[in-house]
C-alpha cells in the first residue's frame, strides 16, 4: 500500500505539471479550410489524426502540427483539494470516454481534449456563487461559479452559519472532450461531452492553516446539484464561438472518491442535450469500484470475485515467497465485473526469475480470475515494470510481455 | 540520459539484494523420487511447472512448492567493479537462453537458475588465483581463482610489477542456466549452460580508497583466457553431485559492457561439452549492441538504422513537444538489426493524451521503424509506464496497451 501511495505523490506533481503546461486557445474553425505548411508550396490540412490502432479507442487530432492539451482537464481550485486525488482524473476521463462511445462512435469520430474551457473560465465556474469575484484563502467566489453562495439570501447577506456544512462545495472538477469530424479536407466539432466531478466528501478548513474537516454529501444532493449545475453548464457551452445550436452535448455526473482511495470515483447519471438547452431524462449510471484484498470490515462488493482474487494472489506468494504485495482495481457496472487492474510489487530482478514467474501468473490467472472482464497485470518492482499480462474483454488468452533489455 | 542513469542507479540496489537473497544449495536428484506433500496422503512430485504462454520461452522450474532463484546470478567479488552494470546481468541471462535454445528445445526442457554453483564456490571461482585465500581491499585470491596469479613464478613468486595490467582480471561474472527434463513424475537436469562474463575494461585501484584506473583488454586475450577458463569450468561442473559424464554442458563467453554503458554487453563465442572434458570447436559470435541517438563522433553500426530512429524521433517529437527524450538499446546480429527496445520519457500523465499519442507512435513505428526486428517500445511517465507498444521478431502489426485505472 506504501508503494501505491507513494506513485500517487508522484503522479500529483506530474498532473500539476501537465496542468500548468495547458494553454487555453479556443481554436475552432467551423469551415473547411487549410493552412500552408512548410514552404514546399502545397497545401495540407490543418487536422491531422494519430491514426488508430484499436477500434475501441478515438483516434486522437492533431491540429496545426502539435497535439493539444485541455487547458480544463484537473483542474481544482485552491479551497478544494478533492480533486488532487489523480486516480479521479484518470478514471474520470476514461469513463467520459466509454459514455461518450454510446452517441460518438469510434469509427466517425476522433478525440481532441477540451479546447472551449479555458483555465479562467473553468476556474471561474469552479467557484461559489457570488456578486464579485473574491478569493481567499478558505473561499473562491464569483459571478459565474456553479457552487452554492456562502451567504444568505443569495449573493448580498450575511455569510450563512457553518456555511461549509450547510451549503457545501459540490462541484470539484470539469472535464470536457470535444468529439471531432471529418468535413471535406478538414475537421470540424461533431459534438462535446461534459463531466462534472461532484465531492462526495467536502473537505474544508474552518480557518487558514487550521485543521481540516470533511462533510459527506448525500446521493440525493448530488443527484440535485449534479442536474442543475448540468443545465447551467449546457446552456454556457450552447453559446459558445464555434458550438452550435444542434450540436450534441453529453454531460455525466462523476462521483470523486475521497482524497485517500487507492481507486477513482464513479459516474452515476448522464444526459445528452440534442439540441439548444433541453436535456434528455437523465439515465442512472451504476458503477462501482473496489481495490482488492477488501481491508479491515469493509465488505466485497462481489464476494465471487474477492475469493477468486484471494485464490490468485495466494497461489503465486506461495509459489514466490519475495513478493512485496498483489492488489488490485476492480470496476463494477450493475454489479458484475468488467475490469480489474491487479499490481504485483517483487522484490526480484534477474530476467529468468521474471519469465517464470510471468508464466506462473499467466497460468494461474487463467485459472484463478473471473472470466469476461478485461484483466491488466502489471508486474513491477523497485526499477519499474518488469512484465505486463493482459486480457482484452471477452477474450480468453491472456498477452503476455516481459520487458527486455540488451 | 540521466534519467535512464538514475533508473540504473535503482536497479544495481536491486541486483544486490537479490544476490543476498539467493541461498546456495544444491539440491539436484537425478532420480524421479518424489516427495509427499500436505497432509492428505496423496503423493505429489516435487517438481512443477510455471506453464508456458509462448513457445518461444521456456517454462520455468517450481521446485518442492517455491522458485529457487540462483546464487551466482549478478554475482562479483569486492575487487571488481564491472560486473555492478546492471544492463551485462540482464542481457547475459537473456543471451545465453537464446544460445541455449539450440541445444536444448522450449517444448523439452525446462528453466531453472542455477542451483550447482552455490555462491562460495563462484565467489571462490571468480578470484585470482592463489595457494592460499587471501581477500584485501585490492586483491581476492585463493586456490579456485580463474583469474591470473598476482605473483611471479604461479603462487609463490613475488608481486608483478604493474601486475593489474600485466596480469588483469580477465573474468568478472559467471551465470549457470539448467536445463530440466520431464523423468516420469519428476524431472532430471538435462543440460547445463554456463556463460562467463569477461572484462573488455578491468577497472583497478593502485591503493585503497585510491583513484580508479582502467585498462583495456584485446579482443585477442578475452577469447585466449576465456578459452582456457571453459576448459577448467567444465571439468569442474562434471565431477559435481548430478551431473553425470554425458549431460551436455553449454559454454559461452560474454563481454561486458563497460560500467557507464547503457545498454548490456555482447556474447562472442560458444561451445558444448557433450561429454567427459573434451569441448566442441569453438564457434564465433557476431553481435553488437548500441544505444540510439549515437552521441558525440560514435560511428552508427548501421546507419540505415540510426537514420530510421531519427526519422521516428523527429516525427513524434514535433507532435508531441513535451517529450523529455526518445532513446533506444539496439541489438545486431552479423550485422543486421534484431531489436530495439525504445523509451520514450514523457511529462504528460492525461489519459486522453496518452491514447493519443501511443497510437501517433503506433503509427509511426510502422511506417518509419525498421521492419523484421523485434520493437519494443515503453512510453514513461515520472509517474511510470502509461504504455507500451511492441511488435515481435517477423510480424507485421503492433501490439499496443494502455495502461489503465478505475
Amino acid at each position: 500500500m506504501n508503494i501505491l501511495k507513494k506513485f500517487k505523490a508522484a503522479a500529483t506533481l506530474v498532473v500539476l505539471v501537465a496542468v500548468l503546461a495547458g494553454c487555453g486557445k479556443l481554436n475552432f474553425s467551423s469551415d473547411a479550410s487549410s493552412t500552408t505548411t512548410g514552404g514546399s508550396g502545397t497545401s495540407t490540412s490543418k487536422y491531422q489524426t494519430t491514426g488508430s490502432v484499436n477500434s475501441d479507442m478515438y483516434q486522437g487530432v492533431i491540429q496545426n502540427g502539435s497535439y493539444k492539451t485541455s487547458s480544463a482537464r484537473g483542474l481544482t481550485i485552491d479551497t478544494n483539494t478533492q480533486g488532487s486525488n489523480t486516480y479521479n482524473i484518470k478514471s474520470m476521463e476514461s469513463g467520459l470516454q466509454s459514455i461518450s462511445m454510446q452517441h460518438f462512435s469510434t469509427s466517425k469520430y476522433s478525440l481532441e481534449e477540451g479546447q472551449l474551457l479555458s483555465t479562467a473560465t473553468a476556474k471561474s465556474w469552479l467557484m461559489r456563487k457570488a456578486a464579485t469575484t473574491k478569493s481567499t484563502a478558505l473561499v473562491s467566489e464569483g459571478p459565474d461559479g456553479l457552487n452554492p453562495s456562502q451567504y444568505q439570501n443569495g449573493e448580498k447577506g450575511a455569510v450563512i452559519a457553518n456555511f461549509q456544512t450547510a451549503k457545501p462545495e459540490y462541484l470539484a472538477t470539469i472535464l470536457e472532450q470535444d468529439y471531432m469530424q471529418a468535413s471535406g479536407k478538414s475537421m470540424k466539432l461533431g459534438g462535446i461531452s461534459i463531466a462534472l466531478g461532484m465531492n462526495e466528501y467536502y473537505y474544508y478548513q474552518k480557518k487558514q492553516y487550521g485543521a481540516t474537516y470533511s462533510t459527506k454529501i448525500s446521493q440525493t444532493d448530488l443527484e440535485k446539484y449534479g442536474k442543475q449545475m448540468a443545465a447551467t453548464v449546457v446552456k454556457r457551452i450552447r453559446k459558445m464561438s464555434g458550438v452550435s445550436s444542434t450540436t450534441p452535448i453529453v454531460v455525466a455526473l462523476y462521483k470523486n472518491a475521497d482524497q485517500d482511495s487507492l481507486v477513482g470515483g464513479t459516474f452515476f447519471a448522464s444526459t445528452t442535450s440534442e439540441s439548444g438547452n433541453s436535456l434528455n431524462s437523465w439515465k442512472s449510471i451504476n458503477e462501482k469500484n473496489q481495490v482488492l484484498p477488501v481491508v479491515e470490515n469493509e465488505k466485497a462488493v462481489n464476494s465471487t470475485v474477492s475469493n477468486d482474487f484471494s485464490n490468485f494472489s495466494d497461489a503465486i506468494e506461495n509459489f514466490f515467497p519475495t513478493l512485496a504485495g498483489v492488489t488490485a482495481q476492480t470496476h463494477y457496472e450493475s454489479g458484475q465485473l468488467t475490469g480489474m487492474n491487479i499490481t504485483i510489487n517483487t522484490q526480484f530482478y534477474g530476467l529468468t526469475e521474471i519469465e517464470s514467474f510471468t508464466q506462473y501468473v499467466a497460468t494461474t490467472a487463467q485459472k484463478d480470475l473471473p472470466s469476461g472482464a478485461k484483466i491488466e497485470i502489471q508486474i513491477q518492482s523497485t526499477g519499474g515494470i518488469q512484465a505486463f499480462v493482459a486480457r482484452e474483454s471477452g477474450e480468453k488468452a491472456f498477452y503476455t510481455h516481459v520487458f527486455g533489455s540488451y
